[in-house]
Formats: C-alpha cells, structure tokens, sequence
C-alpha cells in the first residue's frame, strides 16, 4: 500500500516542449473557439434573464467577450452564482456581469451587472453557450468511410473517418457521425443527432437529437439463454433499441436490444458513462441515470426517474414516475411514484438513514458496557 | 432535480420521413430475416417438445410462419408461456401452438395445439432459433482490413471492414470477425467464433464458438504494480487469456490477462455487460456472471457459479460449485460449493434477510419509543 | 438457475489444430520475446537485491534465463516468494535463486542463491522486466492512418493502422499509438506514452509515459445539464482533461472534461479498468482506482490515496491525503487524511466491523428468542 510514497510535488511537467499545466480557466483557445462580443441586452435576452444595469452605471451598455468564475473574471466577462457557499466570491468578483437567483441579486458588487434569473443554471447554460456553441457539423461523407448498399444520407450529414455504415442505413440532416463508428444494417439515424467516436449501434431507430458519447453499444443482443442439462442455449433476441429524440448516452455504456419486445429510452432521458440497460427495458421520458448504474432486463421506468451512481434494478420491476434511486442503491421490488428509496435492498430514505443511526449507536453502546452485554445473554 | 417536467407524452416520434414507435412485436423485417414455415410435427421435433393437437383438431397439420407474445399472435404463430402470472394470457390467446410447461397444458385454449417441454425455456429457445437462426456468415476477407505476417485465415472465415490482424494470427472455419477489431500478434480464435465490433484481443487463445460483443477486451495488461518509495512500478504480465469452447463475453466487459500464469474462462461461461475480470482469475464451465460484477485478481470459480449484478469479489479467494453470489454482494472470503450468499460483506442469503428485518424492527421500534430508549441509556 | 448442469469437465480444447490449454508458466514465447541470459550479479545488480550465492556454492557463477514460479522453476531460473502461505514451496523449489524478503532467506534451499531485498516485489518487477522488457516501438506512421493538418509527429513515435489525428495534435518522442485510435484536434501527448486501441481522446493534454489501455475515454462531455420546465439543458463543457506523468489508465475507463476547470489525474496514478471519474475531479499524485469504482465530478483526492473496487465517491468532496477507501464503499462526505473508510455511507474500518458483528449477533439472538422478543413488544 502507497504509504511511504512521499516525492515533492511538481508544479507543472514539461515535455517535449510541451506543459500539461491544469488550468482553472475555462475555453482554452487551443480546444475552443469562442463566439461573441455580445452586449448585455442580447446576453438577457438569450438567458431569459431579468437585466439589472451596475449600480455605478458603467457596464449598462458594455460588451462581453467571454465567461470566467467569479474569482478570475474581469469586466469584459460574465460569471455565476450557483451556490450560497460562494457568496463571499461574489463580493469579490471582478467581473462585468453576473448571473444570480432573485435572491442574491442585491449582493451583486455596484460596478456588476446582474442577471437575474429563477433558472439561474439555466441561464449560465444559455450564456456559455452562446460564447461556445456546439462546433459547427462538416458536411460530408470522409473518403475512408464504408458506405452500404442503399444508404440514404442527408447531404447536411457528416460521415467521419473510417467509419461503416451497413446496407439500408438513414442518417438524417445535421447529423455528426464520429471516426470509427460502426452502424449495422437498417438503422436510422434522426436529424441533427451526434454519434461519437468507436461508437457501435446495431438493431436500432434512433429519433432526433440523440448523443451517444465515445464508444457506447446500442443493440447488441442481451443476456438471454435458457439453462439445460447440456448447458447454456441462447434465446434469439428479436426486438430492438429505440432512443427517443434528445437522449443522451454517455462513453462506454451498453444498451441491449430486447428480446421480444423492444429497448426503449424515453425522450429527453440522459444516461451517464459506464451505464447497463437489460433487454426489453423501458425508461419514460426525462429519465436520469447516473455513472456505473444498471437496470436489468424488462423493468420499466416512468417519466422523470432519477437513478443515482452505481445503483441496480433487478428485472421484471416497476418504478413510478418522479421516483428517486439512491446511488448505491439495490432494488429489488416496484417503487412508488415520488417515492425516494436508497440502500440494499432499497428502502425509503428516512427509514435508511435511521438504520444507519441506530446500528451505529447501539454497537458502540454495547461494545462500550460489554458487562452489560454479557449479563443480557447471561 | 427534475421535479417540474411535465411535458406531455407523444406516443410516435416522426423524424426527416423516419418513425421511431416502440414495437412490441418480435422480429422487424427491416432487422430479421424470418425463416419458414414450419409444420407443428417438425416444430415440436426441433424443441423436443411433446405435441397435443389443439382440441378441436383444427390445427394439427397447420403450418406455422412466426412467433408472437401471447397477446398479440395469430393462429399462424407460435408462442410461449414462461410464468405463472401470464395465465390469463394464455386462456385468450390467439396462437395456434402455445409451449407450455406440463403443468399447464390443460389451459392452453382448444383451438391451440400444446407443444409440452419440461424446459420450456430451451424449447422456445430453439423454436424462436428455427425461425431467426443467426445470420449467416459471409466468407471473405474485407480489403480494407490489414493482415499482418503469417496470418492463416480459414477460407470460410469472414474478416470486417478495417479489422487489424497482427503477425501469426490464426483464425478457424466459420469465424466472423466484425468492422475495427483489433487482434493483436500470434491470437488464435477457433471455429465459429463471433467477435463483435470494436472488440480488442490480445495474448489469447480463444477455443471454438466463443462470442464477444462489441467493446470487449481480452488480454490486456493486468492491474499489477509493486509500491516502491519512488513511486509505482509495472509488474510484466506474463500469462495469457484463454476463453474455453462457448463462452460469451458482453459488451465493453474487460479479462485482463494473467502475471504468471493464464486468466481462464471455463467452457460453457457467459459474462455480461461491463464485468471485469482480473489477471490470473479462473472461472469453471458454465459460470454465469452478469452485468457491471467484477472478480479480482487470482480468485477462482468452480463450475456453474453465478455471480449476480454490481457483485464484487476480492482477489485470492476460491468459489465454490454452483455456488450463487447475489447482487451486489462484497465478497472477501472463500465461499463453499453450493452456498448462496449476499451482503457486503457476503453473508447466507437466510442471515442477510433476518438481520435486514430485524434492523428495520429495531430501528423503528427505538424511534417510536424514545422515552424507553433513553432509559435504556441511564 | 445452473443447477443440473453436470458435463464432464475437458482437460483440453483442440480446435482446427489449434489448442487452447490453460498454462501456469509465464512467457509463452508465443506472445513474449525473452532477453538474457543474465548472470546472478547482473540481477542482483538490476533488481537492487543483496545477492547470498548458494550454500553449495554451485550457482555462483551461473547464468539464468528466465524465470518462473517457485512450483516449476528450474535450475536457470530465478523465482520469488511473495506470501509467507507460499514458504512450503520454497523448500521444495528447483529455482537456481529466488527473490526473497530478509526474514525468509535463510529458508532458500541450499542449491539456491538468494537475492534478498526489503521490497522484494519490486525486485521481482525489475528482474522480470530484465528478461521481458515492454516490446520495442517501431518509429512510423502506418499508412492507413489519417493525420490532421499541421500535426506534429516526433519521429521515433509510432502511429498504427486506422488511427486518426485531429488538426495540430502534437505526439512526444518514443510514443506507441495503437491501431483504431482516435486523437481530437489540439491534443498533445509526452513523450513515450503507450495509447492502446480503441482509445478516443479529445480536449486532453498528457504528460509522459501515460499509459492508455484499450478502450479508455478520456476528455468527451461531462454529465452537465440545466434542469428546466422545458427538459434538460446541456451546459457546455469547457475545461480539459490533463494526465500528468506516469498516469495509467485501464481498459474502458472514462474521464470526463471539466465544465469549469480541467479535470486532472495527478502524476503516478493509476486506475484500473472500468472506472469512472466525473468533470472536474482532481487526483493527486499516486493515487490508486480500482476497477468499478467511480468519482463523482468536482471531487479532489490528495496524494496516494486509495480507492479500492465498486467504491463510489459523490461529488463536491475531499478526500485527504493517504486515506483509504474500501470496496464497494459509498462515501458522501469528507474524509480526512490517512483515514481508512468503508460501508455505505462510509465509515471508520473499525466501526464497520463493529457493526457488523453486532447486528449478526442480535439478529440472530433475537430469532432464537423469539418469545423474549414477542414480551419486548408487549
């Protein structure tokens, strides 16, 4: 175990010429390109924000040419309260303009615009895009592709390099498709969605608007075979993957097609990396599942599900609209709608972290009076 | 959290001409090729299956052309009872052949001939292959993929799209070798294996009809490193991966490959989505580990051990036969042959379940009884 | 479940001539390519042990070419003991020397030289890197592969087949980019990484020796959206990701870009396969991730801390230096350095264990008296 390991710490590493210093600047030129000026009428009208001009007047007409955190921004730049606990950051803030919920607004700095917002995420989320919109599609198709027979590919779509696209493939207008890409037979591909690198779909209608991140599998066949004396026989897996418009997938998770029915990920659903999704399950729309959980084959999800990190649903179970799974979570049987469950197996909130007092208190009461402990068995 | 989501719910998403509807029937067109039909003698000779004609005698030399949930087959179909809680189905089901297990055969309704299984499971299994049997493979080498040196390819072998095969590969009869795989220098992959896109290999030896889904990687470096005052330092790895005859490895799921001697998995295993496998692991015949477990480095697996979702075991421990490790179970010890266990730490499935009910009594009992509670105390 | 499944094991799988039989000896000259011989002051010398010839004198002078385990080894070659469980079969060892800790060298046989050392791990990685170095690096680009415009290449790095470099990605001296590797613009890599296949990098800078395995993400969008009457709203992702030197990172791992700020993996690290780490996040410098376990976005790990397997952290939180975290552990707040954790929540290792006993205790106490606890509740 690491617990003689005591080098100095290097500030920076060069090599080659090259720095891999971390920055906590966001929008490094060499990766981003950055939009704008804008002044701070479009910025309010962009973020749906309510303007309120600076105290001291300077900045009502100003223009902005970028974001920074409230500790490095300066008066060309809009920054961001998103939380109570950096409210003395804001006091300090160098920067022309900032985003606050109502609250707060009567803390923005005098020589600060704020940008007053309900939303205020939300608004920053419109903000920072506006200054860094998503990088423009390329059309085209690269000449390494593979390309089926009796594709159709919109002539708005971007095909990258060395990826396959199998016989009677649709890919719809806008639509980005990463280098090394592997797209079976007869899948279709709405407008405008954005298909990473290594990513592998198969068996699969995808609606608009999908992202898939680096190297997710959508509609490989699942884990189906029945048990016989002479071992193990797959079950043939008919059913397909369906991702509504405006899914996201993150890198590297895995959504099985169904067996007898299909896969189905509500619109609007966001799944995390490293996420499992068992044949023939069902997620409503704006569905959350977040990094490393898993949700076994046929359980059903409602609209609005939040599944936390490494939590598992066992199959053949239904989870109610609005529910929340805790991360680490094991469940094992149906969940209510708006019901908050957490632990393993799964168990309403207040009833998991009573447990957790109680177990706590009384195994160190009773290892503290052992006497007492033994007079009891006694 | 998405508490305030409540847009409304359309049932089809229309998208550049394309529709992504949720199916619940089995087998697209666009996706299956079907097979057939078949006579009821044949079917009920493929499964193994004992034939009643239907009551009414209308059936018994029928030819069948699909398969079909009870709900929605016609008399042209097959379908399948798999569980007690569908039996309502089966009384108003339309399929002119229902597989049923013996002690259901007198609800299969009259005008449907009962196709008797004690493996009903297994029998719709290949019942469901006679019709979609897995789609053939096509013969040939794709020229754009690269062979190294010394490769020997089996002429019925099938090689994809911008697959890399190193130096000294050899690839049996019948193999199908999908787009991006990478298979690194003296690999041998038997007869009839299915390697799925993207899937990396290397230092392995793969035996006849293994099946890795897309994303797999087999036979990287193993996780092995000595904790020196300088810092960490590689251990070489220098055994192998070898994956015995029929077993399936699931998307994105990692073997790493053994230090000093081989990680095996037994003939007859199947590992599901994102598992990982530590260098030097052995795991018997007929093994069952399903999606996001992990089993660490050195540790062994008897025959038939399943080893749930999300379950984790340390390394050099021993498993017993037809042991079964629940999910999301820690498990830090040896596990005797037969044993179930669960928790974290493992623990006898009847002794997880009394100290989680006992827990929630206590707990609730002390909460309730507050004054009781503190008395207790003084 | 695999209950009935008895078939008679096989000792051996032959296929198509190929034979796929497990082995306990390292370096199938298949795979490996072994250098030497070397003489025992050669080794001594390399692996910084204190060299004691043998009691009989004989092996002195001798010279060794490989090494293997204590079971099998030979008079040529070298062996280790690791575990004092393994002391049996140092007694019955035919290796010439063995790498031994300074409390068991006076049980190496007498026809055995000893080289005795305090980290003796560590001896042993150095000694089987001397006859198993990691495998040249053949300087080129493959001429499959797609470079960007205005790259720069360092003439000994090799770049293999299908892979693709974005515009201006820089690659150091001595680097190994494996096949199907995918490199977003404005990436730079430090001299002698090694990049397995299927990597996909975007929006990174690395330092040196930074080990890729395949399938790892590093860079792609963080899980970052604005939740909104309307839906989810992505905010844009604007930091890096930067892997200091020496990083290792396993096979399908992910690491996400920062929103705000680089997410960063400090020098000396290493993660195992399977890991998850959210934008944002900050490592220190060798810190060690097991496989499974996943770090939420904004979380900062001090120097050498551990996170062992299926641990998750969430997100905002700080875990000092040299603290320890245990498998499957789900912590939700701070821990203080040097601390060792486990359970979920997480607790003091102690606790944990204390609790454990416990509740097994009286659970099981209450069940046996059951009409003791029905009075209880009178």
């Amino acid at each position: 175990m690491p617990t003689s390991l005591l080098l100095p710490r290097r500030p920076s590493i060069k090599v080659h010429s090259m720095t891999v210093t971390p920055d906590n600047v966001p929008g490094d030129p060499r990766f981003f390109t950055r939009h704008g000026p804008f002044g701070l009428e479009e910025l309010a009208q962009r973020s749906g924000a309510e303007l309120r001009p600076a105290a001291d007047g300077a900045t009502a007409t100003s223009s902005f040419d970028g974001i920074a955190p409230l500790q490095s921004a300066t008066r060309g730049q809009v920054s961001f309260l998103d939380n109570r606990r950096y409210l003395p950051l804001l006091a300090g803030t160098g920067a022309g303009a900032v985003i606050v919920a109502p609250a707060f607004a009567d803390k923005v700095p005098p020589h600060a615009a704020a940008l007053v917002s309900r939303t205020p995420y939300q608004a920053w989320a419109r903000i920072a895009a506006a200054f860094y919109p998503p990088p423009p599609v390329n059309p085209g198709i690269h000449p390494t592709a593979v390309i089926g027979a009796g594709c159709e590919i919109d002539p708005t779509a971007a095909i990258g390099a060395f990826a396959v696209l199998g016989d009677g493939v649709r890919v719809g207008a806008g639509v980005d498709i990463g280098t090394h890409v592997s797209i079976g037979p007869g899948v279709q591909i709405g407008a405008r969605c954005r298909i990473g690198a290594h990513v592998a779909i198969s068996h699969a209608l995808l609606g608009e608007r999908v992202t898939l991140l680096p190297g997710a599998r959508i509609g490989q066949d699942g884990f189906g075979f029945a048990v016989t004396p002479e071992g193990f026989e797959s079950v043939p897996q008919l059913g397909l993957v369906v991702l509504e418009d405006g899914v996201e997938i993150g890198a590297n998770s895995t959504v099985d097609r169904g067996s007898m029915r299909d896969t189905v990920i509500g619109a609007g659903s966001r799944l995390d990396n490293l996420v499992q999704i068992g044949h023939n399950a069902r997620l409503g729309r704006c569905c959350i599942v977040v990094s490393q959980a898993g949700i076994s084959g046929s359980t059903e999800l409602g609209d609005f599900v939040t599944v936390a990190a490494q939590a598992g649903l066992i199959g053949h179970i239904k989870i109610g609209t609005k529910a929340r799974i805790g991360a680490q979570c094991g469940v094992m049987s149906d969940v209510e709608a708006g019901a908050d469950v957490i632990g393993s197996p799964a168990m309403p909130f207040r009833e998991f972290f009573r447990n957790v007092a109680f177990l706590r208190r009384m195994a160190k009461k009773t290892t503290q009076d052992g006497a007492g402990e033994k007079a009891n068995r006694a």
